[in-house]
């Protein structure tokens, strides 16, 4: 699971880079104290994100009260946009506005695929890249 | 010489935190690709700041032409202040913008006294702390 998380988010952070937005794993296990932090931080110079990464099998994905309002504990201090970044197996990368989140009846929050449809943006959208940009970077990858 | 390069960065990332403004380390040994990345991003919705950090015992502090022009494309790309945060033994942090730092003539940069004392500023200027709050968190720091 740990290592999982760790692949996941490397595939994130490289996929950012490639679209021009610096991405950087945030280390956690260093930390001494319980900081509220994120999996990615990534800005472009037009915008800063904070990422909650999740890789999943299937829906519904759940996120715990905690890492939420760590989530946007950060982002409202650092300055971001908070997203949770999520990728079921063999589909595309998702994003979706932490206050966009379900709140389930324990208290906690999910991601469906009603949610999904709904609210959640691919990464061209995410980075703020524009759709002419967007073909350019589908034909011609760098 | 790496583990006290780890020990004063963290030392930086817990003094700007106290501040009010969030700072993550860069992980660097997983990178698979050579991307330029600075030692520390911090960010308080203000401003965002990319940071290379320098412990050392005296002056002059070099750095490399590589290191700085890391620095650069990565503040420029990211979206951040490019900046050196420098702390000789026993003394305070101070910082410089990169662009101001003194090329030598054999092709890199450096810090010395004379350029401390024109240029730089303390950490409570760099994360933009007002002088009114700055006593506050001198006289009664969380």
């Amino acid at each position: 699971m740990k290592k999982k998380g760790s692949r996941i988010e490397r595939e994130l952070v490289n996929l950012l880079w490639d679209l021009q937005c610096p991405a950087i794993r945030v280390p956690s296990s260093g930390a001494a104290t319980k900081r509220p932090l994120p999996d990615i931080i990534a800005g472009n110079g037009r915008r800063y994100m904070a990422i909650e990464v999740k890789g999943r099998k299937e829906f519904p994905i759940y996120l715990s009260d905690d890492e939420v309002n760590a989530l946007k504990e950060f982002s409202a201090s650092f300055g971001a946009m908070p997203f949770v970044g999520f990728r079921l197996d063999y589909k595309e990368w998702r994003f979706i506005d932490v206050e966009d989140l379900k709140p389930t009846k324990k208290g906690n929050f999910k991601i469906d695929e009603d949610l999904m449809y709904e609210k959640s943006i691919d990464v061209f959208e995410l980075v703020g890249v524009s759709r002419q940009k967007k073909l350019h970077f589908l034909k011609d990858p760098e």
